[in-house]
C-alpha cells in the first residue's frame, strides 16, 4: 500500500474542529495512523502552520479535553500538519496544494466544506494538476436536495473521480453499534434465522434531535427534515436492518444489498400519503426547563408562512419476500424532548400464552441504540425467582453490548473508523451513488405525493414527540412508539 | 382449600435431614406454609417429640447453618411438629398416625423411605383407616427397576390413591433453572420460533457426579447408572427440552407432551446399540488430589467381575417433526472430574461466513446449567471494539439469568418448590405414571439391546470424563462434548 496524504478542505471550519481533527488526533495517539501520513489543512485564510496549530490546539482542548492533549502526543501530531491557504472559488490559488502533493503517494481529499464548493474544488484540483497520482475524495451530505441535483453532484464527481474512489460519508455507518448490528445479524444464526416477517412484527427507527434550527433557517427552510435526515441517515439505518445477507463485506456487495432495499420500498403515492406520512413543525415550548421559540419565530426566519416540516413520521413497507407486511415506522424531528437515535425490532407476540397475559407477556424487543448510550439490548421474559408465586414472569433487559476486557474504553467516534477506512482504501462503510439516487427517487416521490394530496404540516410543541397525528399513525395499527 | 397436614414417613432418615426438614423450615420462615399446617414426623424409633426435635435441631444446624436458626423461627417451626412412632412393616403400629389425623383436613403422606416400604405403608395406612379423608401421597425414585417392577409399584399405589393424588418427585423439576427453561421456551417467541431441527444442530445433556458408590454397592450393583439416572433425571430433562408447547400449565397438559417425547424416542436395538451406547465402569484414579478406589475395589463389593455400568453415554433421536435428524447426546457417570449438570443447545453453524472463519465464528450455544452455579447462558458473537482490526469478532457469554432486585437472594431448593406445590395440590412439576413407564420401556429395550450385542463396560479412570469411547461417540459426528 502506498503512502497516504490527507488534504482537508475547510480545515478551519466547524466539522474540522468538532470531528475531523479530534478523530485524527485520537488515531495518532493510538498509533493507528501510518507513520508517513501527512495532513494538509487547507482553508481560505492566509496564515502559517504555527498560527493554525495554535488555534487548533485551543479547539482540540475544548472538544476532547485538555487532559488528553499530552505535550508528547500533540508534538507528534503537529509534525504531520501543514497549513495551506487556498481560496476554493479561485482556481489559481491551488498552487500551494499542488506543490505540496507528492505524485508517488495516494492523496485523500476531504471536503469539509459547504456542498456549493464540491464542484469548484474538483475543478480546481484538476486544473492545478492535483489529480495526476492516485487519489480518493471524501465528502458528506447533503449530496443534492433532490434526485436531479444529486445526480448533478455525482456527475461532477464522476468527471474527476472513479466511483470506487469516492467516499461519501454517512457518519451513522461509522458508529460501533451500527457495525455491531451487522455482526449481530450475520454472525449469530440464532438472530439471523428469524429476521423476517415470520417473527418480526414491525420495525421503528427514531432519530430525535433536541436542537432546533440553530441559525440555519435560511438553509433549512428550503430543505426540511425529510430531505435533511430521512433521505440519508434513516434510509441507511433502514437498509442495514432490512438488507439480505451480503455475499461478502466488500463495498459493492453491501451496496448492492442496500440498493435492493431502497428499490423495494413501496412508493408513497398521493392516494396513500395521508395515511402513511405525518409532517410537523415545532411551535414554542419548553425543553429541559428552557423556553424556546417556534420554528417561525426563529431568528433568520424569512418566510413567516413557511410550511417546511421539522418533523416527519412515515409508515413504510419493504415489498420483498423477507419483509412482506412488516411496517417500518420512521420518525425524525427537531426540538424533541430528548436526543435519541434508536432502532426497535419488535418481535411478534406469542401465539398462545400458557403463563397468562399479565406482566412478562410482552413480546421480545431488540433495541439498537445509537445515542444516548450506544448499545444493543433485548427484552426477554424470565421467571421471577419467587416461591410465593408459581411461575410468575418478569421482563428483563439483556445487554448485547460487549466492550470486552476494556470495559472502560472510550467508544471510538464514527469519524475515527471512517478516516481509517478511507486511509486504508476500504469503502464498505461509505455510501454508493446508486443508493443515494434511489433514495432521492423515493423521497422526491413522497414529497410530491404529500403536495398533491395536501399533507400539511401540523404544529407540535417544542419538547413534545411531534404532532398527535404521529401517535395516531402507529396507534391505528395497535402499536406504540417505543419512546 | 381445606387445611393440610403433612405426614413424613422416614422422618429420622437422611433425605428428611438433608432436604425435607430444611425445606419446610425455610418455607415456614418465609411465611409460605399455611398457618394451620401440622407435620407428623413418623419413624420406627420410640421417642417423644421433644427428643426428636433436639436431634432435628442439630441436623438442621449442620445442613442450613446455625445462623439461620433463630430461636423465634425454630420455636414456631417446632409448634407444627409431632413425632409419631410406627413400625412400617407392621400394620397395627399405625394407630398413632390414624388417631393424629383429622378427617376434615387433607393429609399428605410423604414416603421418605426405601421403595420396599412403599407398598406396606400404603396397605397399613388403608388398614388403619388413614385414607378416609382427602389425601395425597408423595414419593421418590426409584419407582421400579424395570417396566415390570415400576408397573407393580404404580399398581399398588393405584389400589389406594387416584393418579391425580400421586405426587412422584423428580427433584430436578423443582429447580429454578428448569422452570426458567420453560419460561425461556414458551414466553419468548425469539427463542421459541427456532427451537427445532432447522436451527438446532444437536443437544447435549450431561449429569456428572463426583461421588462414587459411597457404601451403596449392594444396591447400586443391581441397578447401574442407566436405571439410576437416565431413566428418570436425564429423561425428564430431555422431555422438557424437546416437548411441544403444552396447551396449558396443567399437569396433564405437560405430562401429555412429555409422554409424546418418550414415545418418539427412537428405540435402540441390538443392531444400533454399539454405535449409540457407551458403557463405562470407573477404576481407581485421583479426584481433587485424592486417590480413590475403582468400582470393583469399593467396600461392599460382592461381585468381583461385575459389569454394572457407572457411566453411560447415549446418542438418542427424537423421531418427530421438530427434532428429525437432531441427535441428543446424553451422558452421566460417577467419579467424574466435576459435579456438573447441564443442558447444551447447540445451534447450527452459519451457512456462510462473511466475517471469516476465525475467532467469533463459533455457532451460538445455549447453556442451561443446573449445577454448579444454576443459570442460563447464551454464547453470542459480537464485534470487538477495536479500530485496529476491521470488524473482528469475539464470542461472548450472555447471562439469561435474572434474579431481579434481590440479587443476593438464596436460590430456593427444589424441595421447597415441590413441597409447596404438593401442599397446594399442584402436580404439574411431578411425574406421571405414563412417563415413568414409557421411559422404562425405552430403557429396558436399550439394556436388552446392549446385552444382545455385547456392549460391554469400558474401564475409565476415576477423575476422567468416562471411557474414550464416549469421546468417539460424539467425535464421529464432528462434534465435541461441552465439558
Amino acid at each position: 500500500m502506498s503512502a497516504v496524504d490527507l488534504v482537508i478542505f475547510g480545515a478551519t471550519g466547524d466539522l474540522s474542529a468538532r470531528k475531523l481533527f479530534p478523530a485524527l488526533f485520537h488515531l495518532d495517539g493510538a498509533g493507528l495512523l501510518p507513520e508517513s501520513l501527512r495532513v494538509a489543512a487547507v482553508a481560505r485564510q492566509e496564515q502559517d502552520t504555527a498560527s493554525f496549530l495554535t488555534e487548533l490546539r485551543q479547539k482540540l482542548a475544548a472538544y476532547i479535553g485538555d487532559e488528553h492533549l499530552s505535550d508528547e502526543a500533540w508534538h507528534r501530531f503537529c509534525g504531520r500538519i501543514h497549513y495551506l491557504a487556498a481560496d476554493f472559488s479561485v482556481s489559481d490559488t491551488f498552487g500551494a496544494v499542488s506543490s505540496w502533493l507528492d505524485a508517488s503517494r495516494t492523496s485523500i481529499f476531504y471536503l469539509a466544506t459547504p456542498p456549493s464548493l464540491f464542484a469548484p474544488i474538483c475543478e480546481h484540483l484538476s486544473a492545478a494538476g492535483c489529480l495526476a497520482g492516485r487519489h480518493r475524495i471524501v465528502l458528506e451530505k447533503p449530496i443534492g436536495e433532490s434526485l436531479a441535483t444529486s445526480q448533478q453532484v455525482n456527475e461532477t464527481l464522476a468527471r474527476y473521480f472513479d466511483e470506487q474512489d469516492i467516499y461519501r460519508i454517512d457518519h451513522y455507518l461509522g458508529k460501533e453499534t451500527v457495525q455491531n448490528l451487522l455482526v449481530l445479524r450475520f454472525a449469530n444464526r440464532f438472530i439471523n434465522s428469524q429476521w423476517d416477517q415470520s417473527c418480526i412484527d414491525h420495525v421503528q427507527i427514531t432519530v430525535a434531535e433536541q436542537v432546533g434550527i440553530e441559525g440555519r433557517w435560511a438553509y433549512y427552510d428550503g430543505v426540511g427534515q425529510l430531505r435533511d435526515m430521512v433521505q440519508n441517515h434513516l434510509m441507511q439505518l433502514l437498509c442495514l436492518v432490512a438488507m439480505e445477507p451480503p455475499n461478502s463485506l466488500e463495498a459493492d456487495s453491501i451496496r448492492d444489498e442496500k440498493v435492493k432495499i431502497v428499490r423495494a420500498l413501496r412508493r408513497i403515492d398521493p392516494a396513500s400519503a395521508k395515511d402513511h406520512v405525518v409532517r410537523g413543525q415545532y411551535v414554542q415550548g419548553v425543553i429541559d426547563g428552557v423556553a424556546v421559540p417556534g420554528y417561525l419565530e426563529e431568528s433568520g426566519c424569512e418566510t413567516p408562512a413557511s410550511d417546511t416540516e421539522t418533523f416527519v413520521a412515515i409508515k413504510a413497507y419493504v415489498d420483498n419476500w423477507r419483509w412482506s407486511g412488516v411496517p417500518f415506522y420512521l420518525r425524525t424531528g427537531k426540538r424533541m424532548p430528548e436526543k435519541v437515535t434508536e432502532i426497535i425490532i419488535q418481535y411478534k407476540a406469542l401465539p398462545h400464552h400458557i403463563f397468562g397475559e399479565g406482566e412478562g407477556s410482552q413480546p421480545n424487543r431488540l433495541i439498537i441504540r445509537l445515542q444516548p448510550n450506544e448499545g444493543i439490548e433485548m427484552s426477554m421474559v424470565s421467571k421471577k425467582q419467587s416461591l410465593r408465586e408459581k411461575l410468575s414472569l418478569q421482563t428483563h433487559t439483556l445487554n448485547f453490548d460487549f466492550r470486552g476486557e476494556a470495559d472502560s474504553e472510550r467508544i471510538p467516534d464514527a469519524y475515527e473508523r471512517l478516516f481509517l477506512d478511507a486511509i486504508n482504501g476500504d469503502p464498505s462503510l461509505f455510501v454508493g451513488r446508486e443508493e443515494i439516487e434511489e433514495s432521492w427517487r423515493w423521497c422526491d416521490q413522497l414529497i410530491s405525493a404529500c403536495k398533491q394530496s395536501d399533507v400539511s404540516v401540523s404544529p407540535y410543541q417544542s419538547g413534545s414527540w411531534g404532532p398527535s397525528r404521529s401517535e395516531l399513525l402507529i396507534d391505528r395499527d395497535d402499536r406504540t412508539w417505543h419512546v
